[in-house]
């Protein structure tokens, strides 16, 4: 450990001289709060290396006209953990250990802090990258060759996507809600899951959900008296994208000692307290499967939040990006539509979103950046507004609407790929459930360490009883104490997990969101690696 | 103009009472407007099916509980012309054409109203598709047949983007300012076009250049306090992103007569003006080539334009998203980075960024939304914010990234595809110059029609003195008189374009955008079914 600050140091003076000036003093404080734990808590990453002629420049001292108080004061409330702090340090450590190999106890950086599956190896599933790759390529299709090296349902696929593309052009915006073709067969999987129709005109496709998230936002919020419900812990794109629209986030918490069980007490308990301090609430998101939670709804739970949000005249947000991520028995996926529509709720009864993504799933296509939001119950007026703000953008990318359409109408029984599709999809929700399963045991034997199970998502959200010298050395060093546990994580094994301080949690209470996404063969490697440090961590600062 | 609005408002009021009508009524009112010019102005397009559901229901009756009164007034006050009204009821004529062969004067609608090359049929650069064809379906790169149906210099290009990407996943999150080797080539094609240093981590590789437009809107604007200056007519992307995030646009006209100059005693009046009122100017924005004004920026111009945003403190926010469409030998391209540079302005002394697309140029690739912006002259702490703005939407999609990598660095002399390469690009250029000057020609043989030469990007902007009858009839039908001659140009020809109203225009004059993408082999018909219904609607209305 200690070589391995100097090292660190050295790398620094190192770097400061080959860097010119004004991020050096950041850099120092970054590099030490990487190898002492005693960072202040930024705000957010230093990523850059400053252009040669900025020298000497600092904020203070230049004449350039953009300061941080004259920006947008939104954009400074903003917070984004999953891609903040420990991630921008382990991008360091990373760039470091191709040079200084033998500094670090560990030889690789091991990312589980965001659910990125194919960045840690695995594959995407072959029919759907054929289609994308003759439909990008389409000279192919008119090649005796490509029969060899293609399956005949993604030569199939892909001839009936370029027959639904006004000129075939995959190249050429499309209308601002997507592909119409490809909407149709996002609707009829929708309505082949549900059992319940699904229109085509409700889609709006997207570059994956976020997009879809900002634009709901913009809708709904018009200024501070505007509230959002939402969970917490909570995936901090909602965070981000309330305080970036200027409304208030309502916080509902959701109860770790039933396995992150959704109370409609506390959302009564939540919404009343915000609407006595004069925030109209406007929505109420749902995250399920839950993020960072990990948490599947029961069906009759789902009926209470429809129900509360009827009743209460607030638009539900349905996130559920991780339909097809469910690993247990006990539980199973029910969209919100469908259970809205089961309790004989229509269109004007309630406002109702459903987020989806192509970057989770089996699939895990997050760099294609698709998804689509699944609009019902706004009158027509409001839905023109929604358009128009899709339409500002154009349209989202075309090979991410194709995926969408694949992912909600892949193979069926009978088509050339099924079997290879099945094989492959199977063995990647499998590996993941196993996997789940061995970290959920591995970080429930830890002293002082509590993990709900992950019924589904792809991550686990354990809680750390942390000795109090911990959190008085954390305080000392000016950071979160699930902050200085994450980075002395880091620094000592390699492994990246986000502190639950990024997703808020009860106070007083300490956690850290880990995906279950290392590749089967590595996990074995993780436990011990881990195991190993919170031993040493808890013998250190054991009260 | 007033009254105008006014009227709009109305009967913008008096629909949402009127219309329990989903859409079958809807859509026949529209359709009859389109026929008849008595369309009412809709704010936006009503495009969608109500589900089944809905029928009867209306926003004043529903118990939904968002109506236009409780949405952000921000998204209510945008607007989106290029989307709007008129290329509603094209495609609603589009439809009903597939039914009515008969009904109509022609026989296919004619899209004149947004720069969609690839919509219009212009084919994709080959050696890009090939490149992004092997980057989305892997596995081919390891089949012999490959080589038979692939350039050499394409297979070799594919794995060495691949070999950029941490693992070759081209389906997981990148950096969110892009895959760092991406960054390299495109910082590289900078160089080569400017022959000045660019610097990768300067790069934010974005989903085309409207959600960088966007970023640095939500970074410079707080209140209605903070300007922009933008150049009238302007491209409505700046309008509707000013008004989303709650800006003032202050307005700069560009000087019809001398060929749409950019007059710097103009920046300033407009400047003080502004000043006078209370508002912040924050940054300057300049189209060049532009939109829809179609101009090319004089260099010892363009160093005016840095020399104004350095004395008054502004950002220069460079819209150069048509840097590769120069059309006319007397006038060339240059980056406002590179004429900067030249004058000795380093990162201290200007804030600059450049907007690029890959949805223009000769290139066109629309559908596949990628782009990146050039950020130079930002202190660290406001750049770290920029990252910040980035993270939270993750990273753009990796297809568009790997194209705008390929627009920034295309094949080389000697590359297997250099020839085929060159010959694909100069015809598409060379063929867009010649339609520019056909249809330049024809427009200004109509009487009371002039227009300035189209010496880049994709439009023709005409001034069309429009006699006392049109602009009397147009008020009676409650419609700007631009818009009133573009749906009679719609209903009597097919062809699509945008009224000047949509862009903002010296009060009083009326223009329309016409793009000079159709097929060279449409343009002769174009220009005849132009001239003559431009010469019956004069007949018509002439005083």
């Amino acid at each position: 450990m200690r070589r391995f600050v100097i090292s660190q140091a050295k790398n620094l003076i190192d770097q400061t001289r080959r860097r010119p000036l004004p991020n050096h003093k950041s850099l120092r404080l970054l590099s030490l709060a990487a190898a002492s734990d005693s960072a202040p808590v930024l705000s957010s990453p230093r990523l850059f290396s400053s252009s040669s002629d900025m020298s000497g420049s600092d904020s203070s001292s230049s004449s350039l006209p953009v300061t941080l108080d004259s920006i947008n004061p939104k954009v400074l409330k903003c917070e984004y953990a999953v891609r903040g702090e420990i991630v921008n340090i382990a991008q360091r450590l990373q760039e470091d250990l191709k040079i200084n190999k033998d500094a670090y106890p560990f030889d690789e950086i091991i990312y589980c802090n965001i659910g990125n599956p194919q960045s840690l190896g695995q594959q995407p599933i072959t029919f759907f990258r054929e289609v994308l790759a003759l439909c990008s390529h389409t000279a192919l299709l008119d090649e005796s060759a490509t029969h060899g090296l293609f399956s005949s349902d993604s030569i199939d696929r892909a001839w009936k996507i370029l027959d639904q593309i006004p000129g075939k052009a995959t190249g050429a915006y499309s209308h601002s809600q997507g592909i119409k073709g490809l909407r149709d067969a996002i609707a009829a999987g929708i309505e082949a899951r549900d059992g319940f129709p699904a229109d085509p005109n409700d889609i709006f496709m997207t570059d994956g959900a976020s997009p879809g998230v900002h634009m709901m936002m913009q809708l709904l919020i018009s200024s501070e008296k505007d509230g959002i419900l939402c969970p917490i812990p909570q995936y901090p794109l909602y965070s981000a994208s309330i305080a970036l629209h200027g409304g208030s986030l309502v916080p509902y918490y959701l109860d770790e000692a039933s396995g992150w069980g959704l109370e409609i007490s506390e959302l009564k308990k939540q919404l009343e307290e915000a609407r006595s301090k004069g925030i109209t609430v406007r929505a109420l998101a749902v995250i399920n499967p839950g993020n960072p939670t990990g948490q599947v709804l029961a069906e009759e739970n789902q009926r209470e939040i429809v129900d509360f949000c009827k009743k209460e005249g607030l638009v539900l947000l349905a996130d559920e990006v991780y339909q097809e991520n469910v690993y247990v028995p006990d539980k199973k996926f029910h969209s919100f539509k469908k259970v809205a529509r089961s309790m004989g709720y229509g269109e004007k009864d309630i406002c109702l979103v459903s987020f989806q993504s192509i970057s989770k799933g089996y699939y895990g296509e997050c760099g294609k950046r698709g998804g689509y939001m699944e609009v019902t119950g706004f009158t027509s007026d409001v839905r023109e507004q929604i358009y128009k703000l899709a339409s500002v953008n154009l349209c989202s990318n075309i090979s991410g609407q194709i995926l969408a359409s694949l992912v909600m109408s892949p193979p069926k029984p009978g088509d050339d790929s099924y079997d290879s599709y099945i094989a492959e999809k199977e063995g990647i929700l499998s590996s993941l459930a196993k996997r789940a399963k061995t970290l959920e045991e591995a970080l429930n034997k830890l002293e002082g360490v509590t993990c709900n199970r992950a019924e589904g998502a792809m991550y686990l959200f354990p809680c750390i009883n942390l000795p109090q010298k911990a959190i008085a050395a954390a305080e000392a060093a000016k950071t979160a104490p699930d902050a200085f546990y994450c980075k002395r994580l880091l620094n000592a094994t390699g492994i990246v997990v986000v502190p639950g301080s990024g997703f808020r949690q009860v106070p007083g209470t300490w956690h850290f969101r880990c995906t279950i996404l290392p590749q089967e063969d590595k996990i074995p490697a993780i436990v011990n690696r881990l195991t190993e440090f919170h031993k040493s961590f808890m013998d250190e600062f054991r009260d």
